[in-house]
């Protein structure tokens, strides 16, 4: 029986996949017969379907079954007026074993495109390429090597955009990317800036700018949630802690001095960037690093916005519908109503 | 010769007055003639005037007069069409000797009419007394304690309320006074609440409010500005900085233990005593504790700003102008206009 | 048979219940096939259920019963699926006798926790001892006196907060509480005010700053809803209304004289107490006493919403939904979560 | 010699002016030389101008002249740099046979181009023919005849419009014929409302909706104040204060009987007419009967704002300057710059 | 058989209707039964009803049956639970020769009240008759007419007001007719205005205010949407185009001279006439004529708005739900509720 | 004598300059002594400055001297307390010969730091490297080409941001280099989209986003003000005319073939870029292309504010005062206080 993910299954096709359950509701119909609608995904797809109270299964669901656990299902797939369901033949928790098979519980949830390794990978080569300073890029490295394991799976928001494991680095090299480009660009044309425009400071707070959402959001199998401390504080606040913590856990071990101007910079940049107080940034961009890294990370969450609302909308006529995380219409075109 | 403040004098009287020089800018009338405005306060009232060209003052004005500076001056109090002057007879900078005849410079700012000493003692003993948890009530003490130099000078504000040495402490008393309060009813009104109101919670969070103005504030002789953390960052970070150092740095020592969950609410609480985001608060209130200190800080500036417009306008009519920092007409009524 | 609120019955038991009817919907199935939607409720809970078309009770039910009505139902209590429900057994509207077993028609209402005669006493016994103007003094308590029956049902409001039985007095009384210590608290810290903080001002205008809910609310069984006027004009202007009435009615028969500047500013306090136009103030607090008020309503309010939030959400993780009267998370915390 | 205005004398001409002092300032010049600013003013302009300390005038200008006293004054005009002046040959307060030559004190002050007796006999016919409702129509005539003398005089703000004697007149009768011209429209396109549109409710609506500026407005020589009553409560609820005092006065003695319903939607329509809570309405207009009303007025203000910054701007180019009360450039236009 | 429309039928009575089908969706019940829910409408009403499975039009509807088509129906009208329904007996597309039985597809839309043709006559000679410059009417003129087929049923608006056939035209005549009145009053009132009030732009201005709607608005039998230049640019912008197309068009040929200043305040006039920039102006009103304009517009768009709102809601109690386009309560009144 | 600029210029040193007039002024001192206040500027600097009744020049200056005209200047420069003046020698107005000298007036006006005529070629270099479709880039080019004597000359504003010659394109370069680098990176991250990120549309836009600004200007010696289509319609309608004039103009004559789609898209690109309604875009951005452009667009602008705020702002402490067009303050960092 061949192993595949849910976007590979056709209709009325049997094969074997590795699925997370990510719901259980017992609910009743209107002529009072009960039933259990589940939601199983992996990375490509989630269905969501009921459990009839006749069903063979319906004993294992009740008693069984548990949200946030993985399984090996085989399963027929079908498509159905309440769009696609599993029929399921074979149930049973995944084992260690299955790791052979190619399973792994990170891979049942969504998934940048890009490799999460990769990207942390080319993230560390700009940290040292492009921050020239070398307190300010020992810092950096440091706090994304501390930080990989979460780096490594951490989505960039628990809805608007990026959402996704690796959501976090993908969303960070994207903005850091296009800071180092204006910086360079506006160190160039601004020559005469005293103090001069700081490219090392612009790198340095692309790379760590949400960085703080490692300590804001809670990432589990069954749904991203805010951690209390997320909550109560933020990863504008949160992020700027784990750098103060980062700098002075170093200073005295490492024999090198980061000046305290560069610091202070730097930590305005992480409470700055999202520029509006009701976006939660207690204080707007007040120097030219961090008025560049607010726009480019800015543009970086609306346009990734745009994208999935241009790919997912099925609104008629050349417009998408305003129920979007935007709260306006997008264009889709005349190319699009081919 | 009688040593007295700027308000105790009549017009035309002579007498000797400590006093800080609070500015000299050097302009020239229209005519061409040069001059020197010159600015000197008490803790009582500030006197601004010319020192003309040609008047016995004018070359020590110009190379030994600093802003900034204290004098001990003699001279004559005029009231002119410009307001209060002073016609200088004697004047030198003061030296450790005047302390024998009651000068400090801390007195030649505006003052709180409350004894800082007294205001910062009566809040220990409000710690001591309202704060159950006894690591709460360390940490508070603690702090109060290692802070005492800073907490006797700073004002609450530049500009807004309470912009006088002690105004920091006559604000938190008031504050933490109408908080206790309040917390005792409300936990009275609502004993079925789950966690119940945490009334140690409220009187360390009224007590430690502001604490963040220590940092964020750079008070001298010659004005009061903003530190660059101040700036950049802001005294609501600052201040939940404060509390962090001081819980990490007792931890260890001291033997008690701090509950995380204490420790995160406090923090909460004083990054959201603001409560709007365009008041620099990243989160609103959460908890029904910072609810309730958030109230009596801002009905605490409120009124202190209101008694102060009704103190200094001088609109004609009924209500006072609305050029104020409430931006507001506030009522003088019948018997004002008396 | 026990005759039992529905709060004290266990799922399967069987007593007798004095009820409200609060609804009757005729609907249909998918089927077609139709039913009845009623709702009946007491004092401590609401049960809303079907009545099936080939139901003992239909035809009654279509022809007889009728929401706003009160009934003695003997039922067996269910807990299903779709919440708590009837089976009843027998059931008949109430009557003059039912008196004797306890039945009172706004028992079935939800209730303060206060016994409202007691709270009104407390309201009156503050109005004399803290109203130092004898003719406010005798103002209040004369406007306390007569409109005596319907203080004691009012709600504060009709959905947002003390939205039952007693809770304008609820309301009222705590925050009279908090204005007369504020009150107290400010006049002793600025003696100097001119004219005075006044204290009597402040106790009158606290305990009438909503009693134009009275003629704004119409409080029926079947629901609260605004009367002409209340939708018209509105609580604010209608209580002004009440007060200006009152001191019209009095002044020439009962020998005091009422100074035309404290009805202006207690006109004006009830006017403002809401502060802000988009919450239906025409002026904002202009006078100290109109701040001091304001600020103990708004808290009280927005702090029994917060209660209220925090014990009827059921959202997981560490905050609540932000979909509530207060648009934003509430802290629940660690301690809710065990 | 001849008796002119102000604004029909030409530079260098003599003549004998009846004027108003707006104000009396004593100054110093910066060289120390005393001087009164004085501002004496007509119906017509004011002039603004200095009495040195050698001038013949001085020491009755210090002693005897005061600001809101009427003056029969002799002067050459003269134009300077500083704008109009007077040179004053003779002067003496006004005396009652001033009147035979023409003086009444209020044609000193800035008046409407129109005979305020002439616009209230207008308003009194109109209410006689448009208003159906006999209760409705003997309500507003008796309020015009009541507050004749006020009404002849009062503006209809204090800066932003119509703010000269007769103003309110002015602005009433414009408004009150687009209301009934709009209203009469409306009836005949929505026969099918109902209630039906009330003709009668929006003439009597329109012509008392701004009734309150009597209460509101204090009018003296020297310029015009808010009351204390316009001040803390404002011109909608005194203006519904007004209606409501007048329609109980009337109800028992004349026989007629107003609807509560027709009273109460002209309470609303009074309170409402400013639409927007930040301009003072604390409830939008919630019939068609008070939009009509809002909207005529809310053009008639509007429009004369524009016409006054268009004959009063002297910003070059093709627009005006945009500070102005309506905060936003007017196009002035190719014709203008011929 | 009785050719009748939606709104005649009484409930079981059987007739001929022409009807345009409006939405078909294939459905399925819970219990696993398909069936497609139809929608048909004609100028009067809309029925939405479900075909199922097992009935004898199932096959023709899924197979055959096109939204947007226009039938001929056969059928018994039911009144059900689930709103109006209807039995078909006989169904067929429409043909050519229906229309000897007065069938037109424009007539199975919602319908103004008003003839358009009659309409657009009457604003035909409004525009010879008000618009003096006869280049201005000229022009006028040749878009009236040379839009006359779009004029003849495009709506006002897609939802908000006059959503209907010539809506565009009843709401143009409209607003058309107040401006004229206010234009010719104020012109009156304010003679000195220089330039003067331009009483044929205020014309000419209301009547192509809202032509734009023409290239925004996509009407079709299925609904109407925006069209792509409608969704990217809208109507303001696309109505000044249609203007300057036209000018320029006519200009060479026609041997009369539109003065430029004329055109550039009639586009001004159309950009600007909705005010605010968040209801799409990039200008506000900054001629006297845009000002009377937008109020004319605005007004009328509000009123039929509250019109509508009053004629459909069903909130019990004196005023409407406040879930409308207004977002307010509206206040229907004593008489409503009889 | 040497030929300087003003900014070359040493106390006390004597020159020729050529100046433009930007002022005159005629005043009286309080002492009735008459005098003109007059200003001149060169490319680098602007001088204000007295001519004294009795001062050699001033006949000529009241007589001849003309603001807007350019005049050779020979004077001493001196440093004074109102800034520096101009002790004239010699004057007159510049004639042809001057041009030998290096006259001209442009250089007169403040001026970009990049040659115009070499951003003009870069410009289109980028055109033709970087727009693939070929009649959009032949559009581009032509209208760069059309334009290019206002292009040169343009500032990018009148007061904010690039307000100098060649300041339009030297803000047009840089958002252009930025919007291409954003597309070519938003193109490779999402290549799914559909349709395709369009990178000649977005370099496209980004050229002629803010080319309505060669209407919206009328940019003379004596400063920049609004042409009346300017103010009454604004420079995002009028460069979308433009845009659309060139393509009506082309299309027939050239034999390419723009398609109708690129063209909606691009005119929404220009209308578009400023994003919020509040300055002045009747609509958001709706396409991804748009939405770079804004971004690019936005940036630029708020550096360049954040620069000149820097370079410019004298507050003492570590941050600029908030007086500036970007109405915050702005770090300057311990770096400037040295």
């Amino acid at each position: 029986m061949p192993i595949l993910t849910l976007s590979e299954m056709a209709a009325g096709q049997e094969a074997d996949l590795f699925l997370l359950m990510t719901s259980k509701e017992q609910l009743t119909t209107r002529e009072g017969k009960p039933y259990f609608r589940v939601g199983f995904r992996d990375g490509t797809r989630e269905v969501v379907f009921p459990i009839w109270d006749n069903a063979p299964w319906a004993v294992d669901c009740r008693d069984k079954w548990t949200p946030g656990a993985f399984y090996k299902v085989r399963a027929v797939y079908r498509e159905t007026n309440y769009g696609p369901q599993l029929d399921i033949r074979k149930i049973r928790e995944t084992c260690a074993a299955d790791a052979a098979d190619g399973f792994c519980p990170t891979l049942c949830l969504p998934q940048s495109r890009f490799d999460p390794r990769q990207m942390l990978d080319d993230l560390l080569g700009i940290a040292r390429q492009e921050i020239a300073d070398p307190a300010v890029r020992a810092l950096v490295e440091g706090m994304l090597t501390e930080n990989r394991e979460a780096l490594l799976r951490v989505p960039a928001a628990r809805h608007n955009h990026h959402a996704f494991v690796g959501g976090l680095l993908e969303h960070t090299l994207s903005v850091t990317r296009s800071a180092i480009y204006l910086a360079g660009k506006y160190a160039e044309y601004y020559p005469e800036m005293r103090p001069p425009l700081d490219r090392s400071l612009v790198a340095a707070g692309a790379i760590l700018h949400d960085i703080g959402k490692i300590r804001e959001l809670d990432q589990r199998p069954e749904g991203t949630t805010y951690t209390a401390a997320g909550a109560l504080v933020g990863h504008l606040l949160l992020g700027r802690d784990m750098l103060r913590e980062a700098a002075a856990r170093r200073a005295p071990t490492e024999g090198w001095s980061l000046a305290p101007e560069a610091l202070l910079r730097l930590e305005h940049l992480i409470i700055a960037h999202q520029r509006l107080p009701e976006w939660g940034s207690p204080k707007p961009p007040m120097t030219p690093e961090a008025l560049i890294v607010h726009y480019a990370d800015d543009l970086d969450a609306k346009f990734s916005m745009m994208v999935a609302i241009l790919a997912s909308d099925t609104n008629p006529g050349p417009v998408t519908s305003k129920k979007n995380v935007l709260m306006q219409h997008v264009y889709r075109g005349e190319v699009a109503t081919e």
